[in-house]
């Protein structure tokens, strides 16, 4: 089976890994660069470790941002370093096949919907709980990406006239205020529901996974209170696949 | 060409058309009775009055509030009288070949899809400002229900931890505080497009119609504010569609 690089491109670390379409042959982890020289090499580096003498067909990126259909970074708010730079232009030099390169959440959700707690609904949202709040939305079995390639961009769905949903988030996340994380999460729940009516939100990201038990009961509280079809409520779920960040982007070439 | 009668249920008024895929031929209001009994009278009389000899092929009804998909009110805040009533099974006594019964707003953003200012556009949010605040997506040229039908509840998107948006436009609407609606629109606007990435979104119902040059410029201030993706903002456009609710709701069954 053909061997695809899947790269999940963060604001602390990059994962990278190289995939079947079955199994994970190869995974690496490296911290993320603080500029655009040490990140290119990084990346550089981080493939050809990957590669190591394989065949290899395909590189999917989920990258931490906004990506233009060209492969501009147009908004990538913990690497801002990254603002305008043409990744796929870039990575046109290491001659594979194929390039693919969306945003993390986006990756997230599509790695969930094929291999995940995702598989069997047609339409829910993917949530990841990070260094930031990311979401991806699959509508009809695929991913939607809006027409700038933007959509899902929950974290910065408003908490109240001042602040988005991030912001709260990240202030209950460095304090460990975990009633105050469901709440702003269940904000997030409620009005994802009310808009979208999905069958299900698939939570991933490392506090989602670390700490879901603490403020995920809250979080339903704020669910039951604000949504407006009580009837048959959507599902909430975590997580429990491992590498899916970089999977969803070997995905994006598969 | 098959006559079709479209209504539009509102918690003000009920209007009704017949329409035959070209041309609005017969066109009726009437207020929306207090209950029950006097609702059923009302359709009833309403569909035998543009009946009236006609032959009519079949019956589309929006209505302001959640309808399942047997047809049966789930939710409807401004006629809380039909809360549970199954409209669909009603319906069946006018012996029509097809009913079809949906939210009102969606069947406002249907009319715009094929009709309306949301023509050419792939995807979009029809947004209702009237007695409440509605909503309807288009996403491929087609509404999205969501998984129990009831997706596009914009106006229950929280615009802080205690209210949603619908209080808030609704407090702004009565004070005539135009700078305050077009805060609370400009922030729905803002987290519709942060989540979905539309390309435009179409705005209609009394309220958007009349006082749209009163409040929009302070709503523009806050998209530009609050979307984060600021390249080629989504197009935001007033309906000039005449009859939209029930010219949707014949759509339904066309």
């Amino acid at each position: 089976m053909d061997q695809i690089i899947g790269l999940d491109i963060g604001g602390t670390k990059i994962s990278g890994i190289v995939y079947d379409s079955k199994n994970v042959l190869r995974e690496l982890t490296m911290a993320t660069p603080k500029n655009l020289a040490g990140f290119k090499q990084a990346v550089e580096k981080l493939i050809s470790l990957l590669k190591a003498g394989r065949q290899i067909k395909g590189l999917g990126i989920g990258l931490a941002g906004i990506v233009n259909d060209k492969g501009t970074v147009i908004y990538s708010p913990n690497m801002k370093f990254l603002d305008n730079f043409n990744l796929g232009k870039f990575c046109k030099d290491f001659n594979f096949k194929k390039v693919q390169i969306d945003n993390d959440a986006n990756c997230f959700t599509l790695a969930e919907a094929r291999l995940g707690r995702g598989r069997g609904y047609k339409n829910f949202v993917g949530l990841t709980l990070g260094t930031g709040v990311g979401g991806g939305i699959i509508c009809g079995k695929e991913l939607f990406r809006g027409s700038r390639g933007s959509a899902g961009e929950v974290g910065h769905i408003m908490a109240d006239f001042k602040y988005d949903s991030e912001h709260y988030y990240q202030a209950a996340r460095d304090k460990k205020d975990y009633k105050k994380m469901g709440e702003v999460v269940g904000l997030l729940f409620a009005n994802i529901i009310n808009l979208l009516d999905v069958e299900a939100i698939v939570l991933g990201g490392t506090v989602a996974i670390k700490y879901s038990k603490d403020f995920l009961p809250y979080a339903l509280k704020i669910v039951k209170k604000h949504v407006v079809n009580k009837n048959n409520l959507p599902k909430i779920v975590v997580s429990n696949l491992k590498n899916s960040g970089s999977l969803g982007a070997a995905l994006l070439v598969i």
